[in-house]
């Protein structure tokens, strides 16, 4: 890619690790402009006007363009390398995932952590600690399934690593932080650990 | 396609319909299995070991394989033809609207359709009750977005009709069975109409 590509991001979430690290394995350069998320940054009018009328990160610049959606930046990043796919059933399959990651697991899993780990428990509305049953619930039937899904398989999707890894990688292998067990999950972990393998990884913090 | 398509399914669901209607655009013929969610049917040992471990429909079935998540199997359709965009960007700002519409308007304009329609508001559990403000807010805040956005528009994406609009018509032409009231949106109306009129349109109850 010729166009300056530009993460409008804040650092510790899963959604805007997602980018960096379809950009790492796939050699490209981001550059980096932070937003704190705990001051309301993304909720400015000049945010909501320039960046992203929903006011959320991350949002990918590429050029003069924005591609708000973790999931759709990564895409827009990896349309047309391995990391998709070639054929149809395995590009759908691979979205498949990753439909299901936005749906099903980072509502639940990544808004505990979320909650404990920078709202912290004591602050919760009555209306957030209603949902608590049901979000830890929810996210331990999608590392289950997640689970089941890896018995027999190195990867999501195929016999490499796609988007669909890479995106449900992201909130999962810090899932401790909303108080979800991995060693309940020993393919999850065992996959965790493959994909931090994979060259050109990068942690979340780096 | 020259496989045979069949939709698990349960018709008057938004996210089913979709498929339904990303075919009749296409002019491709699906088979129907009916599942009544509120009987459970989708959580039989039968349904997650043969067609969704995740036990929701809508789910593709093409030829011998599964795609469940809506927007995954309306791409598995509609890939390589004119309802996703040929160009990179295209396609992932396509995408964008899809993530988008399964985040931030699905949860709330469906779940309210649901909860409304289907459950009855005096057979909601606290915790859904605690919900609604929430769900409430962040529903009107997505038509409200959508509004914005096509104001001088005529489609999500680029200039014609798309994946995009597909999955976000789906759940907004019906959002008043949540409360939400399309005279409230007039771009929203108008743009629900030009779906409407679309060639081979269907309406969710065909």
């Amino acid at each position: 890619m010729r166009e300056t590509l530009v993460l409008h991001e804040y650092a510790a979430s899963g959604n805007c690790y997602k980018v960096r690290l379809t950009a790492a394995f796939l050699g490209l350069s981001l550059e980096r402009q932070a937003y704190d998320i705990m001051k309301g940054e993304t909720r400015t009018p000049e945010f909501l006007a320039n960046v992203n009328a929903n006011g959320r990160i991350p949002v990918l610049q590429a050029g003069d363009r924005f591609i708000p959606e973790s999931n759709a930046a990564c895409f827009y990043l990896a349309d047309g390398t391995p990391l998709v796919p070639a054929d149809r059933f395995g590009r759908a399959d691979t979205l498949r995932w990753m439909f299901w990651e936005q749906y099903s697991h980072e509502p639940n899993i990544a808004t505990l952590r979320f909650w404990f780990g920078w709202v912290g428990e004591v602050n919760l509305t009555d209306a957030q600690r209603a949902q608590l049953p049901a979000k830890r619930a929810a996210g331990e039937a999608a590392l289950k399934l997640m689970d089941e899904h890896l018995a027999e398989r190195a990867w999501f999707v195929g016999d490499r690593i796609t988007l669909a890894d890479i995106a449900l990688y992201a909130y999962t292998h810090v899932c401790e932080g909303g108080g979800f067990r991995l060693a309940d999950y020993p393919n999850v972990d065992a996959w965790l650990g493959r994909v931090a393998a994979a060259p050109n990884y990068i942690p979340i913090d780096a």
